[in-house]
Protein backbone atom coordinates (compact mmCIF):
# COMPACT_ATOMS: atom_id res chain seq x y z
CA UNK A 1 0.00 0.00 0.00
CA UNK A 2 1.37 3.35 -0.68
CA UNK A 3 1.95 4.91 2.73
CA UNK A 4 0.18 8.79 1.58
CA UNK A 5 -2.74 6.35 0.52
CA UNK A 6 -4.58 7.11 3.97
CA UNK A 7 -7.44 8.71 5.64
CA UNK A 8 -5.48 10.77 7.52
CA UNK A 9 -3.50 11.99 4.56
CA UNK A 10 -6.66 12.47 2.60
CA UNK A 11 -7.82 14.79 5.49
CA UNK A 12 -4.75 16.64 5.64
CA UNK A 13 -5.11 17.54 2.14
CA UNK A 14 -8.42 18.57 2.46
CA UNK A 15 -7.82 21.00 5.13
CA UNK A 16 -4.97 22.45 2.40
CA UNK A 17 -7.51 22.72 -0.18
CA UNK A 18 -10.04 24.35 2.43
CA UNK A 19 -7.69 26.46 4.06
CA UNK A 20 -6.16 27.35 0.57
CA UNK A 21 -9.24 28.81 -0.52
CA UNK A 22 -10.82 30.27 2.57
CA UNK A 23 -13.59 27.93 2.66
CA UNK A 24 -13.38 26.88 6.36
CA UNK A 25 -15.90 29.50 6.84
CA UNK A 26 -18.51 27.12 4.76
CA UNK A 27 -16.94 23.90 6.48
CA UNK A 28 -19.23 23.75 9.86
CA UNK A 29 -20.41 20.29 10.49
CA UNK A 30 -23.63 21.36 10.02
CA UNK A 31 -22.85 22.37 6.38
CA UNK A 32 -20.78 19.40 5.92
CA UNK A 33 -23.06 16.61 7.41
CA UNK A 34 -25.85 18.37 4.60
CA UNK A 35 -23.05 18.14 1.72
CA UNK A 36 -22.57 14.30 3.46
CA UNK A 37 -26.40 13.80 2.70
CA UNK A 38 -26.35 15.37 -0.73
CA UNK A 39 -23.36 13.57 -2.04
CA UNK A 40 -24.98 10.21 -0.51
CA UNK A 41 -28.54 11.38 -2.80
CA UNK A 42 -26.10 11.97 -6.03
CA UNK A 43 -24.89 8.36 -5.56
CA UNK A 44 -28.10 6.61 -5.14
CA UNK A 45 -29.40 8.20 -8.71
CA UNK A 46 -27.05 6.38 -10.28
CA UNK A 47 -29.58 3.31 -9.54
CA UNK A 48 -32.28 5.28 -8.89
CA UNK A 49 -34.70 2.98 -11.91
CA UNK A 50 -32.96 0.01 -12.25
CA UNK A 51 -33.22 -3.25 -10.33
CA UNK A 52 -30.82 -5.02 -8.30
CA UNK A 53 -29.47 -6.79 -10.98
CA UNK A 54 -29.17 -4.63 -13.07
CA UNK A 55 -27.43 -2.15 -10.46
CA UNK A 56 -24.81 -4.72 -9.92
CA UNK A 57 -24.45 -5.41 -13.64
CA UNK A 58 -24.25 -1.41 -14.06
CA UNK A 59 -21.65 -0.94 -11.35
CA UNK A 60 -19.64 -3.30 -13.58
CA UNK A 61 -19.61 -1.57 -16.77
CA UNK A 62 -16.24 0.07 -17.48
CA UNK A 63 -17.95 3.38 -18.79
CA UNK A 64 -19.94 4.18 -15.83
CA UNK A 65 -17.21 2.66 -12.84
CA UNK A 66 -15.49 6.15 -12.91
CA UNK A 67 -18.73 8.14 -12.32
CA UNK A 68 -19.76 5.70 -9.42
CA UNK A 69 -16.09 6.01 -8.36
CA UNK A 70 -16.70 9.71 -8.38
CA UNK A 71 -19.70 9.96 -6.66
CA UNK A 72 -18.73 7.63 -3.96
CA UNK A 73 -15.12 9.66 -3.48
CA UNK A 74 -16.99 12.77 -2.83
CA UNK A 75 -19.07 11.05 -0.08
CA UNK A 76 -16.14 10.09 1.69
CA UNK A 77 -14.30 13.60 1.45
CA UNK A 78 -17.09 15.06 3.09
CA UNK A 79 -17.42 12.26 5.52
CA UNK A 80 -13.36 12.56 6.11
CA UNK A 81 -13.56 16.78 6.18
CA UNK A 82 -16.32 16.95 9.02
CA UNK A 83 -14.58 14.09 11.53
CA UNK A 84 -11.55 16.15 10.79
CA UNK A 85 -13.11 19.42 11.37
CA UNK A 86 -15.01 17.62 14.74
CA UNK A 87 -11.79 15.35 15.84
CA UNK A 88 -13.31 12.74 15.92
CA UNK A 89 -11.43 9.35 14.48
CA UNK A 90 -13.38 7.76 11.72
CA UNK A 91 -11.60 4.87 11.14
CA UNK A 92 -11.54 4.01 15.21
CA UNK A 93 -15.44 4.99 15.28
CA UNK A 94 -15.76 2.69 12.65
CA UNK A 95 -14.25 -0.25 14.05
CA UNK A 96 -15.78 -0.05 17.70
CA UNK A 97 -19.07 -0.01 15.95
CA UNK A 98 -18.20 -3.09 13.62
CA UNK A 99 -17.56 -4.81 17.43
CA UNK A 100 -20.94 -3.28 18.49
CA UNK A 101 -22.74 -4.89 15.92
CA UNK A 102 -21.04 -8.44 16.53
CA UNK A 103 -22.38 -8.49 19.61
CA UNK A 104 -25.60 -7.11 18.50
CA UNK A 105 -26.12 -9.12 15.62
CA UNK A 106 -25.32 -12.94 17.02
CA UNK A 107 -24.30 -14.85 14.01
CA UNK A 108 -26.95 -18.05 15.24
CA UNK A 109 -29.94 -15.20 15.91
CA UNK A 110 -29.99 -13.34 12.41
CA UNK A 111 -28.48 -15.87 10.06
CA UNK A 112 -29.86 -15.37 6.79
CA UNK A 113 -33.12 -13.09 7.91
CA UNK A 114 -32.82 -9.59 7.22
CA UNK A 115 -33.54 -7.59 10.26
CA UNK A 116 -36.42 -5.59 10.63
CA UNK A 117 -33.87 -2.71 11.52
CA UNK A 118 -30.86 -2.20 10.05
CA UNK A 119 -27.87 -2.79 12.40
CA UNK A 120 -26.66 0.97 12.52
CA UNK B 1 -0.50 4.07 13.38
CA UNK B 2 -2.01 0.66 14.32
CA UNK B 3 -1.73 -1.53 11.13
CA UNK B 4 -4.74 -3.04 11.44
CA UNK B 5 -6.30 0.48 11.01
CA UNK B 6 -6.90 0.56 8.06
CA UNK B 7 -9.71 0.79 5.16
CA UNK B 8 -8.44 -2.15 3.49
CA UNK B 9 -9.04 -4.11 7.25
CA UNK B 10 -12.62 -2.68 7.66
CA UNK B 11 -13.64 -3.89 4.08
CA UNK B 12 -11.99 -7.92 5.42
CA UNK B 13 -14.03 -7.55 8.71
CA UNK B 14 -17.55 -6.04 7.11
CA UNK B 15 -17.13 -9.11 4.09
CA UNK B 16 -16.78 -11.48 7.11
CA UNK B 17 -19.83 -9.89 9.40
CA UNK B 18 -22.22 -10.43 6.34
CA UNK B 19 -20.72 -13.88 5.10
CA UNK B 20 -20.83 -15.17 9.08
CA UNK B 21 -24.96 -13.97 8.95
CA UNK B 22 -25.59 -14.79 5.27
CA UNK B 23 -26.44 -11.43 4.78
CA UNK B 24 -24.34 -10.80 1.27
CA UNK B 25 -27.84 -11.14 -0.51
CA UNK B 26 -28.69 -7.99 1.09
CA UNK B 27 -25.35 -6.20 0.39
CA UNK B 28 -25.92 -5.53 -3.63
CA UNK B 29 -25.39 -2.19 -4.28
CA UNK B 30 -28.33 -0.67 -4.74
CA UNK B 31 -29.23 -1.43 -1.28
CA UNK B 32 -26.26 -0.33 0.33
CA UNK B 33 -26.34 2.91 -1.62
CA UNK B 34 -29.76 3.73 -0.10
CA UNK B 35 -27.96 2.42 3.45
CA UNK B 36 -25.14 5.43 3.06
CA UNK B 37 -28.38 7.80 2.15
CA UNK B 38 -30.06 6.61 5.07
CA UNK B 39 -27.20 7.02 7.34
CA UNK B 40 -26.42 9.94 5.96
CA UNK B 41 -30.05 11.32 7.05
CA UNK B 42 -29.58 10.23 10.49
CA UNK B 43 -26.45 11.98 11.16
CA UNK B 44 -27.95 15.32 9.55
CA UNK B 45 -30.82 14.84 11.77
CA UNK B 46 -28.46 15.59 15.09
CA UNK B 47 -28.36 18.63 13.82
CA UNK B 48 -31.55 19.41 12.40
CA UNK B 49 -32.78 22.14 14.08
CA UNK B 50 -29.66 24.14 15.37
CA UNK B 51 -27.83 27.27 14.23
CA UNK B 52 -24.74 26.23 12.45
CA UNK B 53 -22.47 28.11 15.74
CA UNK B 54 -24.45 25.56 17.93
CA UNK B 55 -23.70 22.59 16.00
CA UNK B 56 -20.26 23.31 16.25
CA UNK B 57 -20.52 23.87 20.33
CA UNK B 58 -22.77 20.16 19.95
CA UNK B 59 -20.27 18.50 18.12
CA UNK B 60 -17.27 19.12 20.90
CA UNK B 61 -20.05 18.34 23.79
CA UNK B 62 -18.35 14.95 25.23
CA UNK B 63 -21.96 13.48 25.95
CA UNK B 64 -22.39 13.63 22.16
CA UNK B 65 -19.60 12.97 20.24
CA UNK B 66 -19.98 9.24 20.82
CA UNK B 67 -23.65 9.32 19.33
CA UNK B 68 -21.88 11.47 16.25
CA UNK B 69 -18.97 8.80 16.09
CA UNK B 70 -21.53 6.11 15.44
CA UNK B 71 -23.64 8.22 13.04
CA UNK B 72 -20.38 9.13 10.98
CA UNK B 73 -18.95 5.22 11.27
CA UNK B 74 -22.59 3.97 10.02
CA UNK B 75 -21.89 5.68 6.86
CA UNK B 76 -18.35 4.97 6.61
CA UNK B 77 -19.21 1.33 6.71
CA UNK B 78 -21.88 1.04 4.46
CA UNK B 79 -19.39 3.24 1.65
CA UNK B 80 -16.59 0.75 2.31
CA UNK B 81 -18.98 -1.91 2.03
CA UNK B 82 -20.19 -0.58 -1.14
CA UNK B 83 -16.60 0.13 -2.67
CA UNK B 84 -15.91 -3.81 -1.66
CA UNK B 85 -18.74 -5.00 -2.93
CA UNK B 86 -18.28 -3.23 -6.29
CA UNK B 87 -14.58 -3.51 -6.37
CA UNK B 88 -13.50 -0.18 -6.14
CA UNK B 89 -10.51 1.24 -4.58
CA UNK B 90 -12.09 4.56 -1.65
CA UNK B 91 -9.34 6.05 -1.16
CA UNK B 92 -7.57 6.29 -4.85
CA UNK B 93 -11.13 7.53 -6.18
CA UNK B 94 -11.29 10.12 -3.16
CA UNK B 95 -7.59 11.09 -3.83
CA UNK B 96 -8.33 11.63 -7.65
CA UNK B 97 -11.23 13.14 -7.10
CA UNK B 98 -9.30 16.23 -5.30
CA UNK B 99 -6.88 16.57 -8.08
CA UNK B 100 -9.82 17.39 -10.11
CA UNK B 101 -11.03 20.28 -7.24
CA UNK B 102 -7.86 21.34 -7.79
CA UNK B 103 -7.49 22.34 -10.69
CA UNK B 104 -11.04 22.86 -11.03
CA UNK B 105 -10.77 25.59 -8.23
CA UNK B 106 -8.14 27.77 -8.66
CA UNK B 107 -7.10 29.29 -5.78
CA UNK B 108 -6.64 32.71 -7.36
CA UNK B 109 -10.48 32.29 -8.44
CA UNK B 110 -12.57 31.16 -5.82
CA UNK B 111 -11.10 32.04 -2.92
CA UNK B 112 -13.37 33.01 -0.03
CA UNK B 113 -16.75 33.06 -2.55
CA UNK B 114 -18.93 29.87 -1.96
CA UNK B 115 -19.18 28.34 -5.43
CA UNK B 116 -22.73 28.25 -6.22
CA UNK B 117 -22.29 24.35 -7.23
CA UNK B 118 -20.26 22.97 -4.63
CA UNK B 119 -17.34 21.41 -6.26
CA UNK B 120 -18.52 17.66 -6.22
CA UNK C 1 -64.33 15.86 -0.53
CA UNK C 2 -63.53 17.53 3.09
CA UNK C 3 -63.72 21.17 2.39
CA UNK C 4 -60.77 21.60 4.85
CA UNK C 5 -58.77 18.84 3.75
CA UNK C 6 -56.53 20.57 0.90
CA UNK C 7 -52.81 21.92 1.16
CA UNK C 8 -54.08 25.21 2.20
CA UNK C 9 -55.49 24.35 5.57
CA UNK C 10 -52.47 21.60 6.35
CA UNK C 11 -50.40 25.44 5.64
CA UNK C 12 -52.63 27.03 8.30
CA UNK C 13 -52.99 24.48 10.39
CA UNK C 14 -48.46 24.35 10.50
CA UNK C 15 -48.76 28.03 10.45
CA UNK C 16 -50.40 27.97 14.09
CA UNK C 17 -48.20 24.60 15.42
CA UNK C 18 -45.04 26.45 15.01
CA UNK C 19 -46.34 30.15 16.10
CA UNK C 20 -48.34 28.72 19.62
CA UNK C 21 -44.86 27.29 20.33
CA UNK C 22 -42.56 30.14 19.41
CA UNK C 23 -41.21 27.61 17.08
CA UNK C 24 -41.37 29.86 13.67
CA UNK C 25 -37.65 30.51 14.83
CA UNK C 26 -36.57 27.28 13.85
CA UNK C 27 -38.40 27.08 10.42
CA UNK C 28 -36.20 28.95 8.16
CA UNK C 29 -35.99 27.53 4.68
CA UNK C 30 -32.44 26.08 4.95
CA UNK C 31 -33.85 24.24 8.24
CA UNK C 32 -36.94 22.63 6.40
CA UNK C 33 -35.40 21.83 3.59
CA UNK C 34 -33.09 19.65 6.20
CA UNK C 35 -36.11 17.82 7.85
CA UNK C 36 -37.49 17.21 3.95
CA UNK C 37 -34.21 15.26 3.16
CA UNK C 38 -34.01 14.08 7.16
CA UNK C 39 -37.88 12.27 6.87
CA UNK C 40 -37.18 11.06 3.23
CA UNK C 41 -34.74 9.06 4.77
CA UNK C 42 -37.10 7.77 7.50
CA UNK C 43 -39.22 6.25 4.24
CA UNK C 44 -37.26 4.91 2.36
CA UNK C 45 -35.16 2.83 6.18
CA UNK C 46 -38.96 0.99 5.50
CA UNK C 47 -38.25 -0.73 2.33
CA UNK C 48 -33.86 -0.74 3.38
CA UNK C 49 -33.59 -4.32 2.83
CA UNK C 50 -36.71 -5.17 0.66
CA UNK C 51 -36.58 -6.27 -2.80
CA UNK C 52 -39.06 -4.60 -5.06
CA UNK C 53 -41.75 -7.07 -4.82
CA UNK C 54 -41.11 -7.37 -0.99
CA UNK C 55 -41.65 -3.83 -0.82
CA UNK C 56 -44.96 -3.84 -2.64
CA UNK C 57 -45.94 -6.75 -0.14
CA UNK C 58 -44.81 -4.62 2.58
CA UNK C 59 -47.01 -1.23 1.83
CA UNK C 60 -49.81 -3.22 1.78
CA UNK C 61 -49.52 -5.19 5.00
CA UNK C 62 -52.46 -3.74 7.52
CA UNK C 63 -50.06 -3.24 10.24
CA UNK C 64 -47.81 -1.55 8.46
CA UNK C 65 -49.59 1.01 6.77
CA UNK C 66 -49.80 3.40 9.50
CA UNK C 67 -46.33 3.67 10.03
CA UNK C 68 -45.74 4.36 6.16
CA UNK C 69 -48.79 7.06 6.02
CA UNK C 70 -46.82 8.42 9.06
CA UNK C 71 -43.21 8.66 7.62
CA UNK C 72 -45.00 10.09 4.32
CA UNK C 73 -47.21 12.91 6.19
CA UNK C 74 -43.78 13.69 7.84
CA UNK C 75 -42.65 14.53 4.41
CA UNK C 76 -45.57 16.40 3.60
CA UNK C 77 -45.97 18.81 6.46
CA UNK C 78 -42.31 19.53 6.15
CA UNK C 79 -42.62 20.44 2.57
CA UNK C 80 -45.80 22.44 3.14
CA UNK C 81 -44.43 24.16 5.50
CA UNK C 82 -41.51 25.52 3.52
CA UNK C 83 -43.40 26.46 0.43
CA UNK C 84 -45.67 28.24 3.11
CA UNK C 85 -42.68 30.14 4.41
CA UNK C 86 -40.73 30.79 1.36
CA UNK C 87 -44.80 31.53 -0.32
CA UNK C 88 -44.64 29.24 -3.34
CA UNK C 89 -47.80 27.62 -4.53
CA UNK C 90 -46.44 23.93 -4.29
CA UNK C 91 -49.28 22.34 -6.30
CA UNK C 92 -49.06 24.97 -9.14
CA UNK C 93 -45.24 24.33 -9.00
CA UNK C 94 -45.82 20.44 -9.26
CA UNK C 95 -48.55 21.08 -12.09
CA UNK C 96 -46.49 23.32 -13.89
CA UNK C 97 -43.93 20.79 -13.96
CA UNK C 98 -45.74 17.82 -14.84
CA UNK C 99 -46.48 19.74 -17.89
CA UNK C 100 -42.93 20.34 -18.59
CA UNK C 101 -41.94 16.42 -18.30
CA UNK C 102 -44.64 15.96 -20.53
CA UNK C 103 -42.87 17.49 -22.89
CA UNK C 104 -39.72 16.51 -22.01
CA UNK C 105 -40.57 12.62 -22.43
CA UNK C 106 -42.98 12.63 -25.12
CA UNK C 107 -44.61 9.63 -25.31
CA UNK C 108 -43.34 8.16 -28.92
CA UNK C 109 -39.89 8.63 -28.08
CA UNK C 110 -39.59 6.98 -24.13
CA UNK C 111 -42.58 4.60 -23.96
CA UNK C 112 -41.23 1.65 -22.33
CA UNK C 113 -37.67 2.71 -21.53
CA UNK C 114 -36.28 3.95 -18.18
CA UNK C 115 -34.55 7.21 -18.77
CA UNK C 116 -30.74 7.45 -17.74
CA UNK C 117 -31.30 10.45 -16.10
CA UNK C 118 -35.38 10.78 -13.79
CA UNK C 119 -37.33 13.53 -15.37
CA UNK C 120 -37.19 15.48 -12.43
CA UNK D 1 -59.59 27.76 -5.67
CA UNK D 2 -59.10 26.02 -8.81
CA UNK D 3 -61.31 22.86 -8.53
CA UNK D 4 -58.78 21.08 -10.37
CA UNK D 5 -55.62 22.32 -8.17
CA UNK D 6 -55.86 19.21 -5.88
CA UNK D 7 -53.75 16.28 -5.06
CA UNK D 8 -56.25 14.00 -6.09
CA UNK D 9 -56.24 15.50 -9.47
CA UNK D 10 -52.10 15.82 -9.50
CA UNK D 11 -52.57 11.72 -8.57
CA UNK D 12 -54.42 11.08 -11.52
CA UNK D 13 -52.51 13.27 -14.07
CA UNK D 14 -49.52 11.16 -12.77
CA UNK D 15 -51.10 8.02 -13.66
CA UNK D 16 -51.41 8.76 -16.80
CA UNK D 17 -48.22 10.33 -17.51
CA UNK D 18 -46.79 6.86 -16.30
CA UNK D 19 -49.16 4.37 -18.13
CA UNK D 20 -48.60 6.48 -21.26
CA UNK D 21 -44.82 5.67 -21.30
CA UNK D 22 -45.34 2.39 -19.75
CA UNK D 23 -42.98 3.61 -17.31
CA UNK D 24 -45.26 1.92 -14.27
CA UNK D 25 -43.26 -0.74 -14.04
CA UNK D 26 -40.84 1.77 -12.40
CA UNK D 27 -42.70 2.99 -9.96
CA UNK D 28 -42.77 0.92 -7.43
CA UNK D 29 -42.86 2.20 -3.47
CA UNK D 30 -39.24 1.49 -3.28
CA UNK D 31 -38.70 3.29 -6.33
CA UNK D 32 -40.44 5.79 -5.67
CA UNK D 33 -39.11 6.34 -2.20
CA UNK D 34 -36.11 6.87 -3.84
CA UNK D 35 -37.01 9.20 -5.65
CA UNK D 36 -38.33 11.13 -3.17
CA UNK D 37 -35.04 11.26 -1.42
CA UNK D 38 -32.99 12.08 -4.26
CA UNK D 39 -35.40 14.96 -4.80
CA UNK D 40 -34.90 16.22 -1.00
CA UNK D 41 -31.31 15.77 -1.67
CA UNK D 42 -31.55 18.35 -4.71
CA UNK D 43 -33.56 20.72 -3.09
CA UNK D 44 -31.18 20.50 0.23
CA UNK D 45 -28.45 21.40 -2.43
CA UNK D 46 -29.71 25.17 -3.00
CA UNK D 47 -29.14 26.13 0.25
CA UNK D 48 -25.59 23.78 0.75
CA UNK D 49 -23.21 26.24 1.76
CA UNK D 50 -25.81 29.42 2.49
CA UNK D 51 -26.53 30.77 6.13
CA UNK D 52 -29.48 29.93 7.08
CA UNK D 53 -29.69 34.30 7.03
CA UNK D 54 -28.70 33.90 3.54
CA UNK D 55 -31.12 31.07 2.63
CA UNK D 56 -33.96 33.09 3.39
CA UNK D 57 -32.90 35.79 1.07
CA UNK D 58 -31.82 33.53 -1.48
CA UNK D 59 -35.40 31.91 -1.29
CA UNK D 60 -37.08 35.50 -2.19
CA UNK D 61 -35.20 36.08 -5.05
CA UNK D 62 -37.19 36.26 -8.06
CA UNK D 63 -34.74 34.49 -10.67
CA UNK D 64 -34.44 31.45 -7.90
CA UNK D 65 -37.48 31.13 -7.10
CA UNK D 66 -38.35 28.68 -10.03
CA UNK D 67 -35.96 26.49 -9.53
CA UNK D 68 -37.09 26.16 -6.10
CA UNK D 69 -40.27 25.64 -6.60
CA UNK D 70 -39.48 23.10 -8.58
CA UNK D 71 -37.43 21.27 -6.88
CA UNK D 72 -40.11 21.07 -4.23
CA UNK D 73 -42.67 20.07 -6.85
CA UNK D 74 -40.35 17.55 -7.92
CA UNK D 75 -40.73 16.42 -4.15
CA UNK D 76 -44.56 16.10 -4.16
CA UNK D 77 -44.87 14.37 -7.62
CA UNK D 78 -42.95 11.34 -6.32
CA UNK D 79 -44.91 11.48 -3.12
CA UNK D 80 -48.19 12.16 -4.52
CA UNK D 81 -46.94 9.13 -6.95
CA UNK D 82 -45.97 6.91 -4.44
CA UNK D 83 -48.98 7.23 -2.00
CA UNK D 84 -51.03 6.82 -4.91
CA UNK D 85 -49.21 3.31 -5.80
CA UNK D 86 -49.70 2.70 -2.45
CA UNK D 87 -53.22 3.49 -1.90
CA UNK D 88 -52.43 5.79 1.08
CA UNK D 89 -54.46 9.28 1.27
CA UNK D 90 -52.05 11.78 1.81
CA UNK D 91 -53.84 14.68 3.17
CA UNK D 92 -55.54 12.65 5.86
CA UNK D 93 -52.54 10.79 6.86
CA UNK D 94 -50.77 14.60 7.34
CA UNK D 95 -53.76 15.48 9.43
CA UNK D 96 -53.45 12.87 11.56
CA UNK D 97 -49.62 13.40 11.95
CA UNK D 98 -50.25 17.14 12.93
CA UNK D 99 -53.13 16.15 15.77
CA UNK D 100 -50.64 13.68 17.26
CA UNK D 101 -47.77 16.50 16.98
CA UNK D 102 -50.20 18.61 18.74
CA UNK D 103 -50.79 16.43 21.81
CA UNK D 104 -47.18 15.34 21.86
CA UNK D 105 -45.63 18.79 22.15
CA UNK D 106 -48.15 20.71 24.66
CA UNK D 107 -47.37 24.44 23.81
CA UNK D 108 -46.77 25.00 27.89
CA UNK D 109 -44.20 22.25 27.72
CA UNK D 110 -41.80 23.33 24.78
CA UNK D 111 -42.82 27.01 23.61
CA UNK D 112 -39.50 28.44 22.41
CA UNK D 113 -37.29 25.14 22.91
CA UNK D 114 -36.00 23.24 20.15
CA UNK D 115 -36.71 19.58 21.20
CA UNK D 116 -34.22 17.64 21.17
CA UNK D 117 -35.96 15.19 18.69
CA UNK D 118 -38.15 16.28 16.41
CA UNK D 119 -41.55 15.78 16.52
CA UNK D 120 -41.70 13.67 12.90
Amino acid sequence: MDQSNTIENLAVRLQRFAADRDWEQFHNPKNLAISVSIEAGELLELFQWLTPDQAAVYADLPSQRERLAEEMADILIYLVRLTDVVGIELLDAALRKVALNESRYPVEKVKGSAVKRDPN
